[in-house]
């Protein structure tokens, strides 16, 4: 595992100082490659699905793991859409100059070697080769070991093209060893690997979190909160709180919890009800949600349940304070927003709610790189520093000082 | 310890929206309690003293550990300097608007809770306090067990001026554990402590980033290089690097190793051994330099160790090439310097040389808060990401993304 590492780190110094046109060109040909070797590919992942049948996976993660013609194509196109992004490496992002005329320039620079481990999908193997590649870094990614045959087989035609640059094909890497023991050695190795950005089941990101001793930058759970302040718009409130639950329920930015003001719970919650159980939403409810409308019982443990499924929490609270003090307690510090017209109140939830994202009158379904204007996104950070929150290219680099000076020596 | 730890992040939440007048008003009332407590200090410090006298600590320990009152005010001076600085708090980092027409603001906030583990000078008690305070941050410091009466004393003092200010005492804390398992513990609470800064020997900051779940900003070892480049302007370059390692030989930014151009050493290494020597630096060299100029041979650990001392190891290279190699091979990423007039040479070698800081024509001892014009400095990172180099109190701070909305969904 050294020995490819350090060949990564090796490629890494090479990706670093690649002209963005030089960056682009390499991305195309890899789109190119992947579309003109889309039968390859597809062998290769029906051993991956035969595997997978045969030990009776489940049916979502078959499909998870399933490339087809379409779907390669689209990994080739997400490829060219990552080659059309502004190249984040060299932008001066302060500059300044001292009194005895040193010229100081605080510049963008990759951050080196990044490992990613992922599950099933395996499009997120040219996914993540190429965002870590546009931002001049060399990757050792490790996916799903369902997975193996498809990755290695994009891989493979990825690693071909570099070859065909002139560049290292380590600069985009797979981990050679698929069992945790593999992992474990990865975020051992603060050495030759910068960064390690783990996405995946709760399990997988505790793991790397508490063994790494590479800086992580983790892609967990979130659970999150609408509060309907007593001074929200009632039909605005309903509307972005069934948006934010159902438009897509499995993903981390849908909201799990809805707090609601005392003194509209009689207005608002038959509303709640009504539209969410037309939309097949299980509601489970506070004992005052209970007095009001009829659903089930929310019990301790569901205010600590990210459920990534049509099931939403309510609870009534008396206000604001106690609106932030549950979100400060349950929530994941992912996305949380406010209902309100009122304007001191709105202000005093965005400040004090410490959360990567916070929101006034709009679902939190919006946090997201694509809906940012990033771009091919990285992912979205839980992670209070380094990158919070959506994660674009630009957050693939880290920055170093350069200083100009002629003669200066310090007194 | 858990208990402690609850109550500071209760306090962070409090700390996090004070109103920068308020900060700048308890850091001014905390410097004048500081001074006018000094002989309770003083007192307090005198057990410190006897303690490490009984236990015959170095003389250097001793005096590190020494408060006077010319001491005391200087630490009182550092906080009246840290409440003049830039509020970082509410800057907004960028902006922009949707298509949809959400309006997202990247905005500056205090990260939270800051653990900061350090060793002897009892003067860093309020200095970080005050940092960590002007920045919106509560923190937990953890001292040296040589320091404990005086970094008692004067936590005392500083926590009995939040109390006057109706703020929680716990916004500025002790560790109530000195030993090794209490950084143990204080390492795993990654619930209630949001960084952990450890500044100090390589054996404690190893300690810390092995073990820690907390995200870690280390202030490790610099092992910094001059390369004297063929083009050089010979006089500058023997300037620089004796200021480099004389000017103050123990701290992180003095140069340990001089790589000096094979083109060029027949003129230069004579001039520098002259000078260093005139210095009282002893030279260790290469084969090559050996057969131009009378000192010690280097030996491989030579080119890994950071003297921190008037020692200086010289290697003659053939170019720019290996020049890169021996930074990347044996360097620590902090600051690393060329002499050159070569305007190719010098951009390839800030390009290309990966470190923290990287100069032209300047000695590298310039790798420093103060100099840098950050005020009151936090210490130098040697991480990679977060905050690099040179950390004043804007490296404090992280962001979040504040989205106003009227009425978006998502579709």
């Amino acid at each position: 595992m050294k020995e490819v590492l350090q060949k990564v780190k090796e490629a890494s110094r090479v990706t670093a100082t690649l002209k963005g046109e030089v960056k682009r060109k390499v991305l195309k040909e890899m789109a190119d490659a992947l579309e003109k070797n889309a039968s390859v590919i597809i062998n290769e992942n029906k051993k991956d699905l035969d595997f997978a049948e045969k030990n009776n996976l489940s049916a979502a993660l078959i499909d998870r793991l399933l490339l087809d013609k379409k779907r390669i194509f689209s990994m080739a196109n997400a490829l060219r859409d990552i080659a059309a992004l502004k190249d984040p490496v060299g932008k001066v992002i302060d500059g300044w100059m001292l009194d005895n005329g040193l010229r100081i320039e605080k510049v963008k620079i990759p951050i080196g070697v990044i490992g990613i481990i992922y599950e099933s999908r395996p499009n997120v193997t040219s996914d993540a080769a190429g965002l870590c590649f546009m931002s001049g870094n060399a990757c050792i990614l490790k996916g799903g070991k369902e997975a193996m045959h498809s990755n290695i087989a994009i891989i493979n035609i990825l690693q071909d093209v570099l070859v065909n640059n002139n560049l290292p094909k380590e600069a985009v890497s797979l981990l050679p060893d698929y069992s945790r023991e593999g992992v474990y050695k990865l975020i051992q190795e603060d050495k030759y690997v910068d960064l390690i950005i783990p996405r995946g089941g709760e399990k997988l990101i505790k793991f790397v979190s508490e063994n790494s001793k590479v800086p992580v930058v983790k892609h967990d759970k979130g659970l999150c909160h609408i509060y309907i302040h007593k001074d929200a718009n009632i039909d605005e409130a309903v509307k972005i709180s069934v948006n934010a639950k159902v438009q897509r329920p499995g993903v981390c930015n849908a909201v799990e919890t809805l707090l609601v003001d005392n003194d509209i719970k009689e207005i608002i919650l038959p509303k709640i009800k009504e539209e969410m159980e037309k939309e097949g939403v299980e509601l489970r409810g506070c004992e005052e949600t209970l007095k009001i409308i009829n659903i089930n019982k929310a019990t301790e443990e569901d205010w600590n349940t990210e459920y990534l499924d049509k099931i939403l929490s309510v609870k009534v609270v008396s206000g604001l304070d106690e609106a932030i003090e549950h979100i400060q307690k349950y929530g994941s510090g992912h996305s949380d927003a406010i209902i309100t017209e009122n304007y001191s109140i709105s202000e005093e939830f965005l400040n004090k709610v410490d959360s990567a994202c916070v929101y006034v009158n709009a679902s939190t379904r919006f946090t997201d790189g694509g809906e940012f204007g990033f771009g091919a996104e990285v992912g979205i950070s839980t992670n209070k520093l380094h990158a919070r929150g959506p994660m674009g290219i630009d957050d693939l680099t880290t920055y170093k000082y350069k200083i100009y000076g002629n003669g200066q020596i310090r007194k």
